[in-house]
C-alpha cells in the first residue's frame, strides 16, 4: 500500500516535472503556477503542493529535471566515445540538435532561465549557476583529455582549453538565441562552421574532423 | 501652457523609462508594472497611465528607450572613426564596457529580454528581434565597410562578413552570460581575447590590432 502511495507521487512528480520545464522554456520559471499546472494536467492540487510544497522548491526542482534531459540528449550520446577531437565535435553536434529539435518548446531550457535569474540571487540562481558551470566545465573536461591524448597541435596547451571551451560554447548559444528571436535558419550553420573551424586550427589531425557542418533545420 | 503640460509629459516619461529599462534588465518586461512604477517614482497613477496606455505600449516603450541607450554608450562613440579593423575592435571595446559596466544593472537590457520574449509571439518580440537584427546589421555593416577600404586579407570575401560578425557577437554575449551568472572574472577577457584574434586572422595588417585585450573589470 505504501509502495503504491510513493510509485504514484513519483508518477506525479515526473508528470508535472515534464511539464513544467516545457513551460519554463518559453515563459520562464517565475511563470510556473502550481495550481495552473494541477489544473492543466487534471490533478489534486492539495496533491500537487504536497509534493512540491513552495515555488521555490517546483522551480529548483524544474531545473534538476531540465538537466536530466540535456545529460539524457546531449552528454550521454558522447559519454563513452574515445577521447579526441571527433568526440568534442559530436558533443556540440549533440548540442545543436538538441536546440534545433525543440527538446524543449523553447529552445535550450538554460538560456532562457540563465537570463531570468542572473542578476537574482537566491538559490534558484545558485542551481542555475551550478548546472551551466558544470556544463562548461564537461565541456572542458573533453576538449582536456582530447588534448592529453595528443588530439591538439603541440602549441596548444592546457591554459588554451578554457579559452576553446568558451568560444564553442559561445557560438552554440547565439546560434539557439538567433534561430528563436530571428527565426535564422542559418544560425546553426554559422555555428558549427565556427566549431569546426576551432577546432581545425587547434587539432593536430584536423581531417578527422568534417569540412563543414551538416544543414540542421528546426524541428517543425 | 499647452506647451508646458506637453513638456511636463515629456520628463514624465523619461523618468518613468529611465526606470523601466533598468528594471527590466534584471527582472525582465513581463515584471514592469505602471501601477507600482508610479508608486515608486510618486508619480500620479492616472498621468501615467495616461502616457502609456497598456503594459504592452510600456514594455514597447521601455525597449526603444534601451535601443537608445545602447546606441549612446555602444554605437555613437565608434560612428564617426575611419573604416577599418581597428573601428570593429574599437566598437566591441565599446560592448565589452557597456556590459561590464553595468550600464543596466542586469548586465545587457537585450540578453535578459531576448530570453525572455524569444518563443513568445507578438509586438514585443518583434520589437526586440528588430533592435537586435539592427545590432547585427550594425556590425555587419562595419566589418564589411573594413573589408571595401582593404582591411582584410585578400582571400576574404563579402560571404565572410556575416560569419565573423556572428562569431563576435557570440563571444560578446557570452561574456555578459558568464560575468552575470557565474561571477566569471575573465569572461570578458576571453571574449575579447577570441575576437582579436578572429579580426588579427583576417586582418591584412594585424598590427594595428592590439596584442591583448584590457583587463575589464565589473564595475562595483
Amino acid at each position: 500500500m505504501a509502495d503504491g502511495r510513493v510509485e504514484r507521487g513519483n508518477q506525479t512528480r515526473r508528470t508535472v516535472l515534464d511539464r513544467t520545464v516545457r513551460i519554463a522554456s518559453v515563459d520562464g520559471l517565475e511563470g510556473l503556477s502550481l495550481g495552473r499546472i494541477a489544473t492543466d494536467l487534471g490533478l489534486s492540487k492539495s496533491g500537487v503542493f504536497a509534493l512540491f510544497g513552495s515555488k521555490e522548491d517546483l522551480q529548483l526542482a524544474t531545473v534538476r529535471a531540465a538537466v536530466d534531459v540535456f545529460v539524457e540528449q546531449v552528454v550521454r550520446p558522447v559519454r563513452e566515445e574515445p577521447a579526441g577531437v571527433a568526440k568534442a565535435w559530436l558533443l556540440c553536434e549533440r548540442w545543436i540538435a538538441y536546440s534545433a529539435g525543440r527538446v524543449f518548446p523553447g529552445g535550450c531550457f538554460f538560456y532562457t532561465v540563465s537570463a531570468e535569474f542572473d542578476a537574482r540571487p537566491g538559490p534558484v540562481r545558485d542551481e542555475i549557476a551550478t548546472a551551466r558551470s558544470d556544463w562548461t566545465r564537461y565541456v572542458e573536461r573533453v576538449l582536456d583529455e582530447a588534448r592529453l591524448t595528443g588530439a591538439f597541435r603541440e602549441t596548444f596547451g592546457a591554459t588554451d582549453v578554457p579559452q576553446l571551451a568558451f568560444e564553442i560554447i559561445a557560438l552554440m548559444e547565439l546560434s539557439n538565441a538567433h534561430s528563436l528571436l530571428l527565426d535564422d535558419t542559418v544560425a546553426y550553420e554559422r555555428a558549427g562552421r565556427g566549431i569546426l573551424d576551432r577546432l581545425r586550427t587547434a587539432a593536430a589531425t584536423p581531417e578527422e574532423l568534417p569540412e563543414r557542418p551538416p544543414t540542421t533545420g528546426v524541428a517543425a
